[in-house]
């Protein structure tokens, strides 16, 4: 295991893009309902068999149904088709078959009446699976670990802390959009919100896409009245968190001289025509920032036990903040993490932390190194913070 | 539209973690047949109409079978099963149905025959497809654009010039192994092939899954021997690149004293429980790079014309070429692109440019801007190049 | 229009089998969904338009589920997958999109809650569609019809009248089984129910196979008193409808000894493998008679229109019972129709019809031809009783 | 087992409808198909165990595709899509996984190569499949069964002999046309035929619908002079099987002056929105006979061991065949024939002959009596002749 790290110069670009897709956007119900079926596959392991068994349900491409919005009503004419895609030990023991069908169908209407309101889980959306048992290799290995799991792939992890102005703005508008004071704010607003920043020097231009709910509005006067309350609650919320001017557009390929809106029955895009896949959207972080250190890694679906493209992804997360938050003499680091395949999950091939400090390079290695190799002894719990919904994902 | 650069030191971060998936990965197929795809309606609508109609199939899922193989054969149990989605226009007029189904079926039959030798396109992958008329505003927008196409989204590019020494290894020893060269020299090596470099200081591990094919190697002896020819085989081709000292792992998860082996039938893990997606892997310059500036956006599938997550991703990869080779004043580059929804693809909302130069930030800004202005003109001739299969997408 | 008439001896075979799937059963859980998407279907093209457009709706396959069943409770391991198949006219206009997935995942959403109390439409159940406009050629034939329709299908029709005892018997017991007084009585008796009857000379078997309802049985004991009360219950309903002597056997397979019930959780075996299709069980009158005429037609899911496989079944039973029914001279009646493509349904290529009658040939066929020419006056209108539900058709 | 006989009157209607749907046919091709599955899978389960294992094929469904056919050519816009379904023993022991996916793609894609000339398997069609493990009570039963495999569904058997010359001339027809000969006369003649015969009195009338290739008929004067020398050369067939007038129509819905002919690229309406299922077309022995005994068994996909609902529609034919065929004092005969579960397939719980005879009623019941009892010998051993494909099935 080589640990390295490296002082680098405060992250001050002069401009920015950060990207937030909220719980309703097509990539993110993906995201959801793969981890939801990841923690119900889990939980059920655990419950049978002391130890959660070998699972990964990291893919699924959800098809776009087809809608007819209008201002009071509207209709859903082609359901939404959802596939559920991975791998899974299939039977506990020779009686014993996992019912692994159930607990795919489940875990995607469970996400769905919990995060999208106006979605029929029985009407408006279909959802099929084809998961298969996992490769008897990858299970065994999987197994053999014994108090420490062995990595499953190799695969990496990265993570940085803390969040810029810019960022922590782009998640706190989704946040808020779609947190129980957003809804009874703006119950017309939907849940598939996509946040769009950009930050040039002073200024940050927010381009927010919101799928605004068709039965909820009256007409187009309505609309344009929402929009302007929503612009000035944002922009409230925005001088809660940066000095900065923000601009805010709110769907801004509406049209209202052609009658064309961004109205949607069920709140998401989904509903007609938009596509998703799992992986395709947030980073664990809840956010997608080309300017910073990101992995392809999708971490929904993944075991919470092994699948070092998930730990690793977290534990980086965690490190990062811990080195930020834990010494005042380091103002931000970025932490990069790479496992091996049938390695203890605690021996990764290495790890590499740049950090922005105001101490010799000497001191911030030390600490960094102490930092790591604390944060190594959380990987064999994380499945517990993991399994009860206390982690970003996506 | 903005444009901004600034002047950065050079990128030499004491590690790296640099990945490439090979043709034959499962991620990778999905993304190429999307590809396929795209290009084949694209043909098919210039063929019909003179221009390319709005389209959008950048989402697929692989979901993979399941396999035996041993030395000297195998067979593939349960076949691939792969669905392409997304939206197309589905009438020329009234009477010209577009023949959807036979292109995708056909653009994922061809991907496979021009690329994974040993897979069967008829017993070993099942070809199903979901693929839906586009959204009426996306392609009425879509149409819109005369000269100048309109961006369909609001997205972003990313790209960045030049590759590092472990960057180019990566790449090269992936497209040795596939190439026509490498296929006669080590024929028992399949198609998919992932590299994993890790560099930290002046070394570079490469750790390289390759998936061989059962057909062709007689014995463990024989696959050990493959192996060690391998070896020595790409320990040569890195020092064409690089003086660094390098060390290959090649199938580090065999286990020969168990009979443990990196063995397939097709010369690809899709066969035995390995799924994928469009866009889980290489980004457009063929590597997944989390040191770098990387977009999430798959670019594979998407229209040529007018999804700014596609030509922003190759235009700024060919700014950042061009400002460095055109330029002895400027060693490295990284380009971010913002487009906006509804506006000519030629005028984005912001362009960022991080440039290493020895030169002042006002040369830098001022010769960023002419070469950026350069580029942004071709972004509407930029389709030939794709549909003619000149850049790299994946 | 030929016209035919013959007189046949009474039908008095010494030995009959008979056989009736319940409407939990899944051949017929596939006719009854597909009938009532084709009901839907009809009533949204009249609404929209006046009259019904084309549609045949008449294939569905479904793919038993998995379950696990014990005295006191069970689970549905993996929910049954159903695919809906057909043609339907799919645009009014051009811009009124015909909602064909949402009719269709509702008509079987619908036909479950009504039918099959303890299966969850929701987690019990995928249902999914693969429905395509119909052929152009068939769809402008219907259109075509102005008054009377014309057949869209050379097919044929059979109908006889009246049931026997057996036939009578093995109808009413399952009726009875599946009605509100049937459930109140035994509750534990799921929807699947299959009777089939032997006569032989005075004798008649009756073998039933009928889904018990796992959670509302305690255990064995409770499950053979079930069984005993059923018989003696089914006993005392057979002793009104005939004088013969009835055997009982209900679950046949069952083997108390070695712990073998027929138990499911959501009362139809197919929860647990038992696959079903369109067309594979009752005819229109609702049995199986291999000793008597029957077509190979499947009625459900065929439009009401122009679809003579559809209206011939039904006019064939009509026209035989009123035959009898308003003749004291005859006794009983076969009817057998046979339409042409294109022609009018009130103008059949042929009908043919043989009775058992105590009047000349002559008076039989002069009967038959006024009796027969009524009928037909009918079949424009046939449409409205099924639309009403008024027709026996599975 | 009750074995019981009655003498009737001879079977001489004076109007009979015959149906037969050709090997191109969409109905037909499921059956085949899934016919060629069961055949697949008992070889290889012999092959492996020495026996045939459980399993049960017989459910498919086909969703017509979409194509455009005009003289000289045509395109397949939209592939088939084909969907088996059905149950199989999935496991020879721990480590044997039967290749049921392999076994089932191959199944399809060789009877489309075999069956039909124009339906390339790669491009036209999707063959997709959800076949599961058997339940396991079912799969008990069967391998219970040692010497005498025991019935594993109460179904039945029918069968008559002879055929009537309407019914014989239907079958020949058909055959004829999809023969080596047939094809060699009348390449252009697709394989999806389907043979209407009615006949009145001492008159035939023949509807044939017969798939043209369009690629191999230049245009509409082409079109006409085939159809021109098809009425030629299949009287000239019907001439020698009957001295009835005979009367044929081919293709009845062409309306030349509309420009309207049966046009197809591949030689099945199933190109164009045609769909099937399994057991929707012709009995066991070739034809659709309302006038007959029939049962609504499908035949094909049932496995050939235990499945009574197969084994007893061939053995009730060869047993009628025998009655008549062995004694020329019975002329024609009908058999009908009850399983029931769990009991050995020789020991049906009733057999019912109808014959016509000149020879006391006594004397056929002994006859019958002995006759049957041999045929009931020869159940065990079906399977072999249907394995090698001498039985007529669909």
């Amino acid at each position: 295991m080589i640990i390295s790290a490296k002082k680098i110069p405060k992250y001050e670009p002069s401009m920015e893009f950060v990207e937030r897709k909220g719980k309703g956007h097509p990539d993110t119900i993906c995201d959801g309902i793969s981890e939801n079926l990841s923690v119900a596959l889990s939980k059920y392991y655990r419950e049978k068999t002391g130890k959660i068994l070998h699972h990964n349900v990291d893919k699924a491409i959800l098809v776009g149904g087809q809608a007819r919005a209008w201002f009071g009503g509207g209709e859903v004419i082609e359901p939404i088709y959802l596939l559920l895609v991975g791998r899974a030990v299939g039977r506990i023991d020779k009686d014993e078959i996992v019912p692994i069908g159930k607990l795919a169908v489940t875990a995607a209407k469970s996400y769905i009446k919990e995060n999208l309101k106006h979605l029929d889980p029985e009407s408006h959306i279909i959802v099929d699976y084809r998961i298969k048992q996992g490769s008897v290799d990858l299970v065994k290995n999987f197994e053999a670990g014994n108090d420490i799991p062995l990595a499953n792939d190799t695969s990496f992890g990265v993570g940085f802390y803390p969040m810029t102005e810019t960022e922590t703005l782009t998640l706190k508008v989704e946040n808020f959009l779609n947190s129980k004071e957003g809804k009874e704010l703006f119950p017309q607003v939907g849940e598939d919100i996509k946040v769009m920043a950009l930050r040039h020097e002073n200024e940050i231009k927010l381009t927010i896409a919101a799928a605004m709910v068709s039965g909820l509005i009256k007409n187009k006067e309505d609309y344009l009245e929402i929009k302007r309350q929503l612009t000035i609650k944002l922009l409230e919320l925005s001088s809660e968190i940066t000095k900065m001017k923000v601009d805010i557009t709110i769907n801004g390929a509406d049209k209202p001289e052609k009658d064309i809106f961004y109205l949607t029955v069920t709140g998401t895009s989904a509903e007609n025509g938009d596509d998703g896949q799992v992986g395709r959207g947030n980073r664990a972080n809840g956010l997608i920032t080309p300017f910073r250190p990101m992995s392809l890694e999708a971490v929904a679906g993944k075991n919470p036990v092994s699948h070092t493209g998930k730990l690793y992804s977290i534990l980086a997360m965690d490190i990062a903040k811990k080195l930020v938050e834990e010494n005042k003499h380091i103002s931000s680091a970025n932490v990069y993490m790479l496992s091996q395949i049938g390695v203890p999950i605690t021996e990764p091939q290495s790890i590499y932390v740049e950090a922005t400090a105001d101490i010799s390079d000497e001191a911030v290695r030390s600490y960094v190194e102490s930092i790591v190799k604390e944060g190594l002894q959380e990987a064999p719990k994380l499945w517990e913070r993991i399994l009860e919904g206390r982690v970003s994902l996506y």
